[in-house]
């Protein structure tokens, strides 16, 4: 690819992920001149992926700089999430906002392939279809809680749908029907960059993001990078052995992991509900520790004594700046935070953790969603141009004829 | 920097680490023309830091190419470990070759900064005046079992000798008083570079070294890149609690800790030798446990399922493609593979496992050592020519007159 046409990509991302941004602000991130950047904004307008405005509200000395911003209305991406206990799917427009979204429920176990992949597409489709004429899609991301290869968007291995080498990528694009590939993450890989670009880790290159439902999955940036390792699949922290003498047995197989020992299934049981499940039950717990009843109490410091164990080993192993905590572990965050902050103070080493901050995530439940949508972006924010010409325009059906005539 | 001197820096890092290339290898490797090379490799051999050849002895088809190869006997650095039980220093070649060595035994506790800087300098300066004449001191690398500050090489923890916030770095560059700055780096993290450049983990982007001795240390590249962290402190694998109920004390202070459970006081300690300490030592057991002797098996084994737990963990943080074994873990796998394997198998997650390799260290006792010195050639290898510039000659004493007059 060439330098121009990553020039273009990168003043794409910055107001992607920045907002509206002056020529001059933009010159300065970027470290060219302000003609430069005239000139890639002129292009990425004239393809409809950025718009310029006279700041008129511009007050203060010197000449006004023309404010870029990115076209959120007309250039979006569809964003999926197969959540724990429903599928999401959502159209985000460039720039990051949630245009519109569709949500249906779904059993928490005994989901096949082909269940997921029909569900998903038909959100996917009407969103796509009730997108304004005109308005273009520029890539798909979708997000699952399980190992997936790079390439292809395969899951090689879900314990919580007990999935192996299913073609979640290459069945939902074909499934979807608008011609344009699904990039698929991890959860916890999606939610750590979102985040990092959008969420409580904004500025902090070395993050860890800790997302617990049924399982708990991590993503970890290091030095601003998705930690993949050799295949894509790093960052399993949920299968790190914090308890092995008789540990709770595992999802995976094993005994003692720290989503066997944090996960819903062992907070759920410690308050005597075992059976029941979801995000709501946990709430309820976290409610009831909070108001001081004393088996919630008990239970969330148990849980949260094997967090900090995990959080202190991840704060040795990585030296993160931050650790944020998603999903159900926000909210449990919240009340165990002594547990947690014992443990860290205990195991992790004082140079290790001296600047590192513990955070509950920025974006809340949709933080693995944005983070697809973002994965969604990926191509389009390396080569702008390239991508458009694939790209398809919404709605693909002909505009309908009105009464008495084109008007 | 310029984008020339960049690659000048770039092509002589490629003969550093390759040894001899022909111009047609570096033209291929680097991307560009041979009359690029050829006008790069007249610059570097100008300044002596690389020389070319007639290479009288190509067979076979087509124009021969010149080989290009780095001026191993004119340019060194100078490199440091501070080991367990000795204080070692080696003058390094361009190229990679120890060209001289000294060593001195250190007491095993209660040695303090100005004892360990006075002795390194005193080795460094031996090395540095018996360098031939016009020979070249590049740069100067060092290496410590402790937590490193990268500015400054300030140890701000070192629990083997109980060394909180020493200035080690800028003291040995004062004591040597050779006029170069010292680049410390912590023992296993510089192990891990060097395993990766040149020895078991070659073409392994995605590495994990640990480091044993009192300690464990740990060493990891991401990408190709050591892992830092916010302040460069990254992969404190020593300090994982991987035995959360009544582990051993550690020198850290914590119980449990991965070194405490796998460091050489723990396996002496498990064969009755306590209170003794040293390679040979560990040698020993690790030697009767191959020729079968029942207690140093049983010892072997009992520490080989700590490390296989500490390593199973790992793989599913980093789903690494090597695992490098060094220093005294280099001898204890070798006995303890069966433990480590089965715990990896029974934690480790199959994605995570199935193209990690195990290996042991490809450089030995000396794995540090050269991490060290390719930390010392870092700077000489982003711009070769504004190094030179710093760069001091050896011996600095006006050459010896020969009787007779001059020849």
């Amino acid at each position: 690819m060439s330098r121009h046409r990553a020039s273009l990509g990168t003043l794409l991302r910055h107001v992607h992920l920045n907002g509206p941004l002056s020529r001059a602000a933009l010159a300065e991130r970027m470290g060219v001149n302000r003609s430069t950047i005239l000139a890639l904004t002129s292009e990425l307008a004239a393809a409809g992926l950025v718009r310029e405005e006279n700041p008129e509200e511009v007050l203060g000395a010197g000449r006004p700089s023309f404010v870029v911003r990115p076209e959120t209305g007309r250039v979006f991406v569809l964003a999926f999430d197969v959540a724990v206990d429903r599928l999401v799917a959502a159209r985000v427009g460039l720039g990051g906002t949630i245009l519109d979204r569709r949500e249906t429920p779904r059993p928490r176990t005994g989901v096949d392939l082909d269940t997921v992949v029909t569900g998903l597409a038909g959100l996917g489709r009407e969103l796509f279809d009730a997108a304004p004429p005109g308005t273009v899609c520029a890539g798909v991301g979708a997000s699952y809680c399980g190992m997936i290869r790079p390439g292809d968007g395969m899951v090689r291995y879900g314990p919580e749908l007990g999935w192996v080498d299913q073609a979640f990528g290459t069945e939902l694009e074909s499934a979807l029907g608008i011609g344009l590939p699904v990039a698929v993450g991890n959860e916890a890989h999606l939610g750590a960059h979102a985040e990092f670009v959008r969420g409580a880790g904004i500025g902090s290159p070395d993050l860890i993001y800790l997302h617990g439902d049924v399982g708990v999955g991590g993503g970890i940036l290091v030095g601003g990078r998705l930690l993949g390792g050799e295949g894509g699949y790093g960052a399993e922290v949920g299968h790190m052995l914090v308890n092995p003498h008789g540990g709770r047995e595992c999802l995976c197989g094993s005994r003692g992991c720290l989503e066997a020992e944090t996960g819903e299934y062992a907070l759920l049981e410690a308050v005597g509900r075992a059976g029941e499940f979801g995000r709501a039950a946990v709430r309820d717990v976290v409610r009831e520790a909070a108001d001081g009843k004393p088996e919630a109490e008990a239970a969330v410091a148990a849980i949260g004594d094997w967090l900090g164990i995990g959080v202190a080993n991840l704060i040795n192993l990585f030296n993160p700046g931050v650790v944020v905590f998603g999903g159900t572990l926000r909210e449990l965050y919240a009340v165990a935070a002594p547990q947690v902050d014992a443990r860290i103070a205990q195991h992790g080493m004082p140079v290790s953790r001296e600047r590192a901050r513990l955070l509950p995530s920025g974006l809340g439940d949709d933080a693995t969603l944005i983070g697809a949508a973002e994965k969604g972006f990926d191509a389009l924010l390396s080569d702008p141009l390239d991508v458009l010409l694939s790209a398809r325009t919404s709605p693909a059906r002909p505009p309908v004829a009105a009464p008495g005539g084109p008007r």
